[in-house]
């Protein structure tokens, strides 16, 4: 599928869907652009901003803080952060503000990034007066 | 550290926690014992009965049916089911309500079980009528 075709098939899909979950989405489709410049501080925002933000891999990191440390370790360069793209997204609001996101990743990179990566993620997101955020991140390589 | 310390370890933990994370770790334990006595109808028990009810590894299972089925399937005998400690868990209320929780699992088997096997997982856990529920849960093999 080209690049078009796959963005036009994530508006369709934005556009079936209720407006809090059109919401979470457009802020995801919105990291997803700010990765693929290359833009940590800018992609960072898709989390809250607080101490109490974890990401999960092989262990708990807590805090944006330390998120974003893992981040500019485990992807120091533009070659190392390949190219992000989305699929299966579907977001399930489990209470007022609070919604439940399960997706799969894949990282288009060069033998010289790491090479190509996939995954199947669960987020929590929390609506604030910015918008919906990420409050925990739970990734698991495949 | 013998079962004892090990249960009394998890007491003290219990008791320095505010009343909705002492509930959730209750239900929790709860499940435990009921997977030690290779009980998985009690077992299930754990997560809300729902179509909505999701568990994510490699792939996002739907329904309690479902993650009921991947249980039986992937555990048929006790011998397969072993003896599962939870480590590390931590309960956060992210809304009325609503709470997220993170924890490492192991699994004590023989070799004919399978053989020893760990994790982390998240769980999103919801307040119903009848208690402490478990609606989404992540689990990384490790």
């Amino acid at each position: 599928m080209n690049r078009l075709l796959r963005v036009s098939a994530l508006m369709l899909v934005a556009c079936l869907l209720p407006a809090q979950e059109k919401e979470i989405v457009a802020m995801l489709q919105q990291s997803v652009a700010d990765w693929n410049r290359a833009d940590i501080p800018a992609f960072m925002r898709c989390y809250e901003d607080s101490a109490d933000t974890t990401f999960v891999s092989k262990a708990v990191v807590k805090g944006t803080a330390a998120v974003r440390e893992r981040y500019r370790t485990a992807y120091p360069t533009p070659v190392h952060m390949g190219k992000l793209t989305f699929s299966e997204l579907v977001a399930r609001v489990v209470s007022p503000g609070t919604a439940i996101v399960t997706g799969r990743f894949r990282l288009e990179r060069t033998e010289k990034g790491g090479g190509p990566a996939q995954g199947i993620f669960t987020l929590v997101v929390r609506k604030s007066a910015a918008g919906w955020r990420i409050i925990h991140d739970h990734t698991t390589a495949l």
